[in-house]
């Protein structure tokens, strides 16, 4: 066989494998939007099916043959063996009896977390913990060993392909030194100000809907291509080509909806605008967790929150709702967004106090995957841990300790994208105004179009053909650092 | 390998594949109903790569070897393992090319013909569905020999397990010793009543929507198990365990979406009510089309048009839309939902002439497989055939041979099951009747129950146990024959 041949050979079944795991995207779309509660049952025998005839396509023999003698001609094909190799290696690392026994413990302790939650019982669920944290550090050996890295990497690789914690420390330990200072600061200069006028409901959930749409819409989202449903969880999936995004509602603030549904039209833009001619190819994926993350936090956290932004939106949600006076001003709804607490919950967190709440999961996975934490006493260092980095202690597990699904779904390795993503969206959006310097005064009129074309060349429309890294140094001039985060974070909270 | 452990790889086996089957249910749910416009491409992609996984799995050398050992210990493994043979039978008869060039040419087939159709140009399809009729006689050969049965009945049985194009000939022939004088007869005495009061719109389609709910929970449709959507083409789809249902609304009338919910409700009770711990075994799935559509004819036209069911639903119609007066008398709705008229359109016929309709295509079809009629010829052989059998002639091909997705969409052998549904309907519902004489009281009263207990036992818990002809003889006493639907037909329109 040609190395040419070899390569044609694994685009031809990656594209299989591509269309599966589509498949895969939109049933769990449907499991969380569509499926009638009674049918669970049934669709977890379908996902394990579909599951199995994927990893079965990743472990066929002929795959290791064709990546002996596959040579890509192009730079494209070269960057898209480079990862076959990666998606290989994930899958094929692990031995098939790990991969079903983590898929089970995951499944039992996802569903024992549920109750333990709810019942604020840390001791229910630290048995099944323990055996899934047993497993996800045979995982990450093995994974440790295929890749040439520590275990704890091994695991951060999965969502953030190359990603190594050396550099995260460095980036963690830059954030510590002006955080806090920062974040005393902020507080004291908001509570000199009066607090932002009450915007009283109800909202109904049509209204908050349509003009999810009509933002959704004037960022670039194309409804040909994708939808708008409603989940418990909001979430942007679907499959390539077909991106669905969720939100859920409350008819007492608009303010979470709206800014959920700009949260995912960020990472629905990056979907949409992925290389279109490599679908299902491995190039032709998002390049990682980070950079979808930055992707979902510059349209919500950079844009969504920034005076330009307002003063497009505010005119369409008084409108939509029909408000009037000042507590429907540009400045008040300003407030409302850039209003910063701190607070036990991870997911309700500001952008200011949010690192703190990943920094501590950071430090306390990372311990309890070397083994220097013991399950047993996370909730403690949970609560002294929360106490030293967000200056709060939480009453009980339940809104501590047990608030993320992450752990007990087996995602160790996974925290630190959503800080590495706020970083990275703020230094992009530096640089995308640096380089086309009216994109605030046209989102101000709400033209989007010249941010979603540097955003579409810059990140988009290179999928992974090159490393987070590389993207990052030809899209902004340099490495990931804390700098633009630090100049964003004091110029909104402190010198506005 | 001993024979026990054969059969248990083999349901092992065919779990998957039934689970991938279930998925690939979603998808087409899914397409048919919420995807986006614009994903179609992506999604025949993602169809495809599932039909070639599930492909692959049946033709799995192991199967082969599995099935040459295993036997079934119980008689349900029996029949469990005689399902299992037809299937592979009907995966293996074809070879894999004349598989893909088949999928090709349905696709080409199908999309023309939506055009074709829209412009009355028949003879921009003629090329593409010689094509394909070409494919359609090649994979009926193959499985003729596989099977040992003619061309059209290997065709026929993909629908129809076990049906013979001998039984079908004897049983339309019966059909048209009586059913052209019964429809003069009919349309005489319709034309001496005086025509049905006028039921004036418009009907809010939220409003419809409830209706049908409220009467799809009354028939026994379980909502945790299934769902009721909105399609242009209505159907019963989903997976066993998550059965979902569509109609189309017309605010003009409220008739034709609430007998179309009817309809599919009667198809889903059958897939709610199919054996649940067979699930995803081929012993686990419907019998065949006949016994299906018998299913949702018995509920539509044998329950949903006659006096006592329409004593129960009219008060809940009549409270829908605000309804008064004589208009909205339970006599005057049961003449709108039992008024006859020749007419064009197959899916618009009533029960009486719709068997014509299909004795048509059931000729045209055979001459067809047979060569004995040229595709070029059939424009006009269908306009002798509608003179004859229904009794007007088409003014164009787009009301004529066009109307029919099932040609060129590669299904040949299907139209003969939609008049044997109604025939065994009828057939089941007198035994119904004659087996627990209290039903027809009941469903006045707007208790099903009797007749869904009656229906579980002796059709839908019943699965693919047993053959078509089996369960009907089993529940009714005697094969399928004219007798019950001439009766049927003579009581409801000419003696009632």
């Amino acid at each position: 066989m040609t190395a040419q041949a070899a390569y044609k050979n694994l685009t031809d079944h990656f594209a299989r494998i591509g269309a599966l795991r589509a498949v895969a995207g939109i049933l769990g779309w449907d499991a969380a939007t569509m499926m009638p509660s009674g049918s669970a049952e049934a669709r977890a025998e379908q996902q394990a099916a579909l599951d199995v005839a994927i990893h079965e396509k990743l472990n066929d023999p002929r795959v290791q043959e064709w990546l002996a003698t596959a040579e890509g001609a192009s730079p494209e094909a070269k960057a898209n063996l480079h990862e076959i190799r990666r998606d290989v290696v994930h899958a094929t690392a692990v031995p098939a009896d790990l991969v079903d026994a983590f898929a089970r413990a995951t499944s039992e302790s996802e569903m024992t977390w549920r109750t333990a939650r709810a019942e604020n019982d840390f001791a229910a669920l630290l048995p099944k913990l323990r055996v899934l944290l047993g497993l996800v550090r045979d995982m990450g050996q093995a994974k440790a060993e295929a890749l040439g890295t520590s275990v704890y990497d091994a695991l951060l690789d999965q969502f953030e392909p190359g990603g190594r914690s050396a550099d995260i420390d460095v980036l963690f330990a830059d954030l510590a030194t002006f955080l806090p200072d920062l974040t005393e600061n902020v507080l004291a200069a908001q509570a000199r100000r009066p607090a932002p006028l009450d915007l009283p409901g109800p909202f109904p959930v049509a209204t908050q809907k349509a003009l999810g749409e009509r933002l959704m819409r004037a960022l670039g989202f194309d409804f040909n291509r994708g939808r708008l449903d409603v989940s418990h969880h909001p979430f942007c999936g679907g499959a390539p080509g077909d991106v669905r995004i969720t939100t859920r509602y409350s008819e007492d603030s608009f303010f979470p909806a709206m800014m959920g549904v700009l949260h995912e039209t960020g990472h629905a833009l990056y979907e949409i605008g992925l290389p279109q001619h490599h679908r299902g190819q491995p190039i032709g994926y998002a390049r990682g967790m980070s950079l979808h993350e930055s992707q979902s936090l510059l349209v919500e956290m950079q844009v969504s929150r920034s005076q330009a932004f307002l003063t497009f939106a505010t005119p369409l949600i008084r409108e939509a709702f029909g408000g009037s006076g000042p507590a429907w001003s540009v400045e008040n709804l300003r407030a409302h967004a850039t209003r910063v607490a701190r607070g036990l919950i991870r997911v309700n967190a500001d952008e200011v106090t949010y690192p703190a709440h990943v920094i501590l999961r950071y430090r306390l996975e990372r311990a309890l995957i070397d083994g220097s934490l013991d399950l047993a006493d996370l909730p403690g260092a949970w609560r002294d841990g929360m106490q030293e980095l967000v200056g709060i202690t939480p009453p009980d597990d339940k809104d501590g300790c047990l608030q993320d699904i992450h752990w007990p779904a087996g995602l160790f390795g996974y925290f630190p994208t959503y800080t590495m993503g706020a970083m990275t969206a703020a230094q992009l959006y530096a640089a995308a105004q640096a380089a086309v310097p009216e994109i605030p005064d046209e989102i101000a009129k709400g033209n989007f179009a010249p941010l979603l074309g540097w955003l579409r060349e810059k990140i988009h429309g290179i999928g992974s053909a090159q490393s987070t890294r590389d993207i990052l140094i030809a899209a902004t001039g340099s490495p990931l650092s804390v700098t633009s985060f630090r100049r964003h974070l004091e110029q909104r909270y402190l010198h506005a």
